[in-house]
């Protein structure tokens, strides 16, 4: 006897979840560990990176390294210059890939650049690419689509493992570049001495346990759900963070931005004192970053003043934290790390509130109006 | 016999304006020319900035310079790091000073850091001036306030001389900051023979030629307080350029953000596929800086993308263009100047906008809720 299955093949395929977004935000501890899997060893003290191993000591000895990419890459090479800079001391620079080819920028021989692209296709950052080739640089790839252009054009590179993204909004495919960003910078930092032996198991041991930590972030989904149905109506939104947080608040808002058509802006904390502060008023949710790091009490600073204008403010928190929850309308807590590694899990729940709040707006969050999965024109 | 005045002190101070910032806009024909006077002269090729003049060796042997800014200041930054690469072949890193000091950055011995603030005062920027002194690297100040505390602490730089800017929103500052930066490199590109003395000579003559392109530029203000009436009520705006306009954008943004409230943002033109362009409807007005440079025809395809998804277009172009009237639904002429000095002559039409619609808004343009002038604060 033969029985009928009546599914549509896109329903099996996003198992269970309303929209592909969402599957792959929820996919993100499985996504993240087959990054991590095979590559690095907390407890040997191992890190691997076959793709580049024959380009590390063009790494070690590179004067100045230069991130190229657009969009959700784009904030990742933000947080990899951060990372790149405090464990390897080796100067980056990130640009716009879509800036960087048109003008004409020093780039010498000894420069390495690298080009971060989920698809591997992305237009600017592949013309990027060909002009850094051209003047001598290394070029290496961090890329999600086995095969594609910029893997072929590369010198080398590290692939992201994430898996098929299908949602038009990147999610897994970022924490997995960031992922695989902290293992090229962590294993630069080893060849070069410039960070301990034991420091570089620390922080190995810190990687190895994001994957449980973003399942942790993950159960706040009900708790993102209520908020989102505060703010589903907001016309605006500010995405505030320093330091490591800081490309964090940029993505929040892109995301917010691309499939909820809220107009979400990204900024470095301490800049709202320069301009953005002038739109604070009781109409104007905030997002803070303001996770236990360095800046901590800068950001609480921050949190202060936008309460003291009136701002609704949501603040995304380390777990344990008792000083926020009392100055913020909304927290939203997830577990500790290296402050390094932060953004790979106060990403999570940005992911989740931008997602809910375009639902319930009834935007279509797989497929945002006017947006293609790979810019593959200039 | 004795005749009373019956005018405040305030009102003659604004010089017959209604506001310190509609006076300080129209000001820059003469801020501009103040800064250029006794440093720029073309017909005989010369160029002195005796604030530097002993530091020229050191600009010319820089393995790389920093600018260190925050707000207006950074914009102006992200300008004179193109005009750098551009001409003296020197790579540019622009930071905003808040993020640098406060994370571990890489920062060398021969490593030349710039720090622009039009008060001298500004709390980040000290620190970052700081940062990079105890790390052994040269540190230049350029700002507009004399025997302020970045001037004192600095070991040498070249001041605006843009007079005293009494509306918190930066205008003349900015054109100063930007008129400084642009002689700064044209000297190292001269003192490290990157620009040939043709070139060189040109560029002065483009220079000198500024202050009456901006008096040209002011003429349109008629037309642009037009255009504000129908965008006073917009609730957000987008601002796109590329290449030394894309900088402009972010300013033009920063300032209806600053004085009218309304929630503006800044965008390099081909980011705009990766994200925001989700924004767009016919609810959302967008400002193209579309001036004639390398990067015309791409500006050119990205307001077609923008009016296929019935975005309103404001474009600024250069005098004469034929193309952009054709298809956008305003168009504001500036003169035409080398690219590399754009950003002084199409940075007016955005400062006039601005300035109008918070007029129309009731606004109180010279003193914006929730900003200092300048922030002494961390």
């Amino acid at each position: 006897e033969i029985t009928l299955l009546d599914l549509e093949l896109e329903a099996i395929e996003k198992g269970g979840y309303d929209h592909f977004m969402l599957k792959e935000i929820n996919e993100q501890p499985r996504s993240i560990n087959d990054c991590l899997r095979g590559r690095l060893n907390a407890s040997e003290g191992q890190l691997t990176l076959g793709g580049i191993s024959d380009y590390l000591s063009k790494l070690r000895q590179a004067d100045r390294i230069i991130i190229a990419a657009c969009g959700t890459s784009w904030h990742a090479g933000l947080v990899a210059e951060y990372i790149f800079e405090e464990f390897c001391r080796i100067p980056v620079e990130v640009e716009y890939a879509s800036e960087f080819r048109y003008r004409n920028p020093v780039i010498h021989e000894g420069d390495i650049l690298i080009a971060i692209s989920q698809s591997g296709e992305t237009a600017d950052t592949l013309a990027a690419m060909e002009l850094a080739k051209s003047r001598g640089a290394t070029v290496l790839g961090v890329c999600n689509v086995v095969g594609s252009s910029i893997a072929r054009i590369s010198d080398a590179g590290v692939y992201t493992h994430a898996g098929p993204e299908i949602g038009v909004a990147s999610t897994k495919a970022f924490t997995a570049q960031l992922s695989v960003l902290s293992m090229i910078a962590l294993k630069v930092a080893q060849q070069k001495g410039t960070i301990s032996e034991t420091r570089f198991r620390e922080m190995l041991a810190h990687l190895e346990q994001i994957p449980a930590k973003v399942e942790e972030a993950l159960k706040s989904e009900e708790q993102i759900r209520g908020i989102s149905e505060l703010y589903q109506d907001a016309k605006n939104f500010l995405y505030l963070g320093r330091g490591y947080n800081f490309p964090v608040a940029l993505e929040g808002a892109l995301k917010l931005k691309e499939i909820s058509y809220i107009h979400a802006e990204g900024y470095p904390a301490a800049e709202m004192k320069h301009g953005p502060i002038a739109l604070i008023d009781e109409e104007m949710p905030v997002c803070f970053i303001a996770t236990r790091d360095g800046s901590y009490d800068k950001v609480v600073s921050n949190i202060q003043e936008v309460k003291a204008r009136k701002g609704k403010v949501i603040a995304i928190v380390s777990e344990g934290d008792v000083l926020i929850p009392k100055m913020v309308d909304h927290v939203i807590e997830v577990p500790n790390t290296h402050e390094a590694f932060m953004p790979l899990v106060a990403t999570i729940p940005l992911q989740l509130l931008s997602y809910h709040i375009a639902v319930m707006r009834g935007c279509n969050v797989d497929q945002p109006r006017n947006l293609a999965k790979s810019v593959t024109v200039e």
